[in-house]
C-alpha cells in the first residue's frame, strides 16, 4: 500500500474542504450569525491544520499506485471528508450530538438527503447553505472536482480514482485525457445548476433559497429548506424541479454527446430510452391509482410526476405526503427507488444501466439453457459487454442484497415497524432520503439510536460509492502486507 | 420439442395422481363423508380419462430428449398436476371458488402451506388428508417418485427431469444410476416420515392427526389440522416437530452418507455446518429478544426454536403468533425465510448452498479487485466450483430479485399494507406459508383478489421448481420451431 501517496491525496481533499467552508462563513457573517461564522472558522482551521500535518508527513511519495489503493483512497477520503464536514453543525450546536451531525453530513455528501433535523426552517442560513452545498459537491464527486480543477496528474492514479468514485457499471472516458473528462463533466454540471437557479428565480423564489434549492436538486440530494419540503411551493416551482431532477439523473455523457452534435447516439442510447420509459410508465400508473385523491387530474399528474422524478433520481424531495398514497403507488415508488438513475449521473440506486445488464445476462442464461451449444453474448448499444463487467454486475447485486438484509436486521433493534426499517435502509442505501411510515416524507431519522444512525451512515456511503470502496476498507486482506 | 414424449410423461403423472386419490376416497368413506368421497371418485375418473387420452395420442414417441424439454416437462407437469389436484376441493364445495381451490393445492404441492381456509377444523377428513398428502408428495417431488417406483428409464431423460425438479444449485447423484438415487431418496424420506409419525403417536396424538401432521412436516409444507396451527399442542409435540422440521430441511444425501458410514464427510459438510450455525445463532438472538414475552426462559427458547425451525425449513407452522414479536425478531425471521433450507432437502428458500456460493463468489470478486493478476477460484467442501454453476447461481439471484419485485407490485393492487404484500410474496415465493400483518400466522390468504392469488400461485411454483422451469415456459423462444 502506497500510504504516503494516499496521505498526500487526503491532505489535498482536506484543504479543498477548508476552502469550501469560506463561502459558508461569509454567508453566516452577512446574515449576522456570528456564532455560526465562528464555528465555520474553527472547523476551517482544524481542517487546514490536519491537512498541513498530513502534507508534511507524506512528503516524497513513490508514484506506483494500483486499483486497490484507488478504492481505499476513495473510501477513506469520503469518511474523512464527512468527519471534518460535520464540525460546523456540531460546533455551532445547531445539531448538538456528534453522531447526528455526522449522519447529516454523510447524508449530504452522499446526496441522500435523510435528515435528523425536525425543524429545518429554524436552522441558520450558513448551516442551510452548507447542507445544500454538500449535496451539490457530493453529486458529481469531490475527487472528480479535485482532478478537474487542480494539477493532479498521473494517468493511472486519476483513472483508478475516477473509476472508484463514479457511479455505474462501466466508467468511460469522454476524451482521451481523464482530467479533461472530469473538467467537462463539472462544467456541464455547473452550467445546468445555474440554469436551474435562473428558472427558480423566475418563479419568484428568493435568491438564497434558489441557490440552495438548485444545489440540492443538481446533486439529486434532497436537503430542503422548508419543513414541508416542496408542498408549499407553487406548481411552477414544483414542475421546474421535477424536470431538473430528471435531467440531473441522466448520464452526463449524453449531454456531452449533445454538445458535440451526436444526437443520433443519444437518441439510440438504451439506458436513456429505458429510463424515460420507466418514468412515463410509473407516472401513468400512479396517476390512475391516485386520481381520486386530488381535486383535478392535472394535480394528480403533477404530484405523480414530482414523486416519480424525486424517487427515480434519488433526490428525495416531496410535494405531498406520499406515505398516505395507496399500496400500489407505494410499491411502484419502492421499485423505482431501487432501479435508481442512469449511470454517470448524480443520482443513486442500482442504476438503470446495471439493471439492464442484470436483466440481459439473465435472458442470456435462459437462452443458454435452451440452446446449450450456442455461444451467447450480452450487448449494450450494439457493443458486446465483457464477461468481467457482467461478473462484477452480478457480484454487485449479490453485495447489494446482502448489505440490505444485514442493515435491516441491525436497525430493527430499535423497534420501529418492519415497513419503517426496511424503507429506511432502502432509502439510505439508494441515497434517496425519505422512506415510509416512521421515516416518511413528513418525518425524520432523529428517532433512531446512535448505532442505527452509524449503520445507516455506512449504508449511505456504500450506496454513493457503489459498495466496493467501502467493502475493501472493511476487508482484512487490504491491510495485510 | 419432443411433444409426444412430454405428453406420454404427463399421462403417467396423471395416472399416478389418480391412484393417489384412492386412499383419500377411502378415508372419506370410512368417516362417512359420502359427498367428499364422490368428489374424489369424480376427480379420479376425470384425471384417469385425460391420462388415457394423452396416452393414446402420444404413442410412438421418439427417444431424443434435451435439457429444454426436461424443464418444460417439469413446469407443465406441476401445473397440470395442480389443475387436477384441486378438483376434490372444488367438487366437494369445501372450497367453493375454483381459483381458491387451485391456490390451495398449488400451496400444497409446492409445500408452501399458505391457505385460503379460515376454519381448517371445519374441513372434512378426506380433504384434510389430501392437503397434507399434497405437502408430502410435493416435498420430495412427484417426478422423483415416478422415476423411483415406476419403470421410467432413459438416462438422459431421467437426469434432465431430476435436475429440473430437485432443489439446489448443483444436483448430484448418490449412485451411478439415477433411478436408484431417486429410490434411495424416497425410501429415506418414507422411513423418516414413519419415525416422525411414531414420535407424534407417543405424544398421545390421535392416529389420523399424526399421519397428517407427519406428512405436512416431512414435506416442510405446513398445512395444519388446527385453526391455531401448533399453539394448542403440548410442548412435547411442539419440540418433536421442531426437531423433525429441521431434519427434513437437511440435504438428504447427508443421510445417505450416514447410512454408508461416511460420518466424516457429513461432519465436514460446509452447508450443514452453516445451516446449524444459522439455526443456533437465530435461536439465541430471538430468545434474548423475546425473553420478557413468555413466563419462563424455557418457554421463550421453545417458541424461538419452533419458529426458527419452521421458517428456516420453510414449513410454516406456528406455535405462537410471531407477528406480535418485536421488530428485531421479525427481521431475523424474514432473513432466515429467504436463506431457506439446505439444497436437496424438502425445504424452500434460496437454499444455504446457494447463499454460500453467492457469498463466496462475491468474496472472490473483491479479492480479484485487490489482486487483479491472481487467478481465484471458488471452492465448496474443498472442490473447485465450476464457473457455469457460479454464473447460474448469480442468474438465479437476479431472477429471484426481479420476480420478487414484480409480484410485489402486482399484488399491491389489492390495497393491503406494504408489510402484508411484501411478506406474502416473500412467503409464497420461498414456499413458507404465513407472512406478517394481514397474512400473519393467525390469518389467511382468502382476502386477496383472484388475480393476486394467481400471481402468488405462480410465485409458489417458481419457488418450488427453482424459477427456470417456469420461466422457460413463459419464454417465447421455447415454443418456436
Amino acid at each position: 500500500m502506497n500510504y504516503k501517496m494516499m496521505g498526500r491525496f487526503i491532505s489535498q481533499i482536506l484543504i479543498l474542504e477548508a476552502l469550501f467552508m469560506i463561502p459558508a462563513a461569509i454567508i453566516s457573517l452577512c446574515y449576522g450569525e456570528y456564532n455560526v461564522m465562528w464555528s465555520f472558522a474553527l472547523a476551517l482551521c482544524a481542517t487546514a491544520v490536519v491537512s498541513l500535518i498530513l502534507h508534511l508527513l507524506c512528503k516524497g511519495a513513490p508514484s506506483a499506485f494500483y486499483a486497490k489503493e484507488g478504492l481505499v483512497c476513495v473510501g477513506l477520503s469520503w469518511i474523512i471528508l464527512s468527519l471534518f464536514g460535520c464540525l460546523p453543525f456540531w460546533l455551532s450546536r445547531e445539531i448538538p450530538k456528534f453522531i447526528d451531525a455526522f449522519f447529516e453530513i454523510v447524508s449530504g455528501f452522499t446526496t441522500t438527503g435523510s435528515s435528523v433535523v425536525a425543524n429545518v426552517e429554524g436552522l441558520s442560513k450558513g448551516i442551510i447553505y452548507w447542507r445544500s452545498f454538500s449535496n451539490w459537491l457530493g453529486g458529481m464527486g469531490v475527487l472528480v472536482f479535485l482532478l478537474a480543477f487542480t494539477g493532479q496528474t498521473g494517468s493511472g492514479f486519476t483513472m483508478h480514482l475516477l473509476r472508484a468514485e463514479s457511479p455505474g457499471p462501466n466508467v468511460g472516458k469522454l476524451v482521451p485525457k481523464m482530467r479533461t473528462t472530469a473538467a467537462i463533466l463539472y462544467i456541464i454540471y455547473i452550467a445546468m445548476t445555474v440554469v436551474n437557479f435562473l428558472f427558480l428565480v423566475c418563479g419568484r423564489m428568493p435568491v438564497f433559497e434558489a441557490v440552495c434549492t438548485a444545489m440540492s436538486t443538481a446533486g439529486t440530494g434532497g436537503f430542503g429548506i422548508k419543513n414541508d419540503s416542496f408542498a408549499s411551493f407553487s406548481p411552477y416551482i414544483q414542475n421546474v424541479t421535477t424536470v431538473f431532477m430528471i435531467l440531473f439523473a441522466v448520464n452526463f455523457s449524453c449531454y456531452y454527446l449533445l454538445l458535440m452534435g451526436q444526437f443520433r447516439a443519444v437518441f439510440k442510447d438504451e439506458e436513456l430510452r429505458t429510463f424515460i420509459g420507466i418514468i412515463l410508465g410509473a407516472i401513468i400508473l400512479i396517476t390512475l391509482n391516485i386520481r381520486n385523491l386530488y381535486g383535478t387530474l392535472g394535480e394528480s399528474v403533477r404530484h405523480a410526476s414530482f414523486q416519480v422524478g424525486t424517487l427515480i433520481s434519488s433526490t428525495g424531495f416531496a410535494s405531498t405526503d406520499f406515505d398516505l398514497w395507496p399500496s400500489f403507488s407505494k410499491a411502484i415508488l419502492m421499485c423505482i427507488m431501487v432501479f435508481g438513475a442512469c449511470a454517470g449521473s448524480t443520482g443513486g440506486g442500482l442504476k438503470i444501466a446495471r439493471m439492464l445488464l442484470i436483466f440481459k445476462s439473465l435472458r442470456r442464461n435462459i437462452r443458454q439453457i435452451l440452446n446449450p451449444k450456442k455461444v451467447q453474448v450480452v450487448r449494450n448499444n450494439d457493443a458486446v459487454v465483457g464477461e468481467k463487467v457482467l461478473d462484477n454486475t452480478n457480484a454487485y447485486l449479490a453485495a447489494y442484497v446482502i448489505i440490505l438484509f444485514v442493515s435491516f436486521v441491525l436497525i430493527s433493534l430499535d423497534g420501529f415497524s418492519v415497513e419503517s426499517n426496511f424503507s429506511a435502509v432502502l432509502s439510505c442505501f439508494n441515497n434517496m432520503g425519505p422512506g415510509f411510515d416512521a421515516v416518511g416524507p413528513t418525518c425524520n431519522y432523529g428517532g433512531y439510536s446512535a448505532f442505527s444512525k452509524l449503520v445507516l451512515s455506512l449504508d449511505m456511503l456504500l450506496g454513493r460509492l457503489e459498495i466496493f470502496p467501502i467493502l475493501v476498507l472493511m476487508n482484512r486482506s487490504t491491510w495485510k502486507r
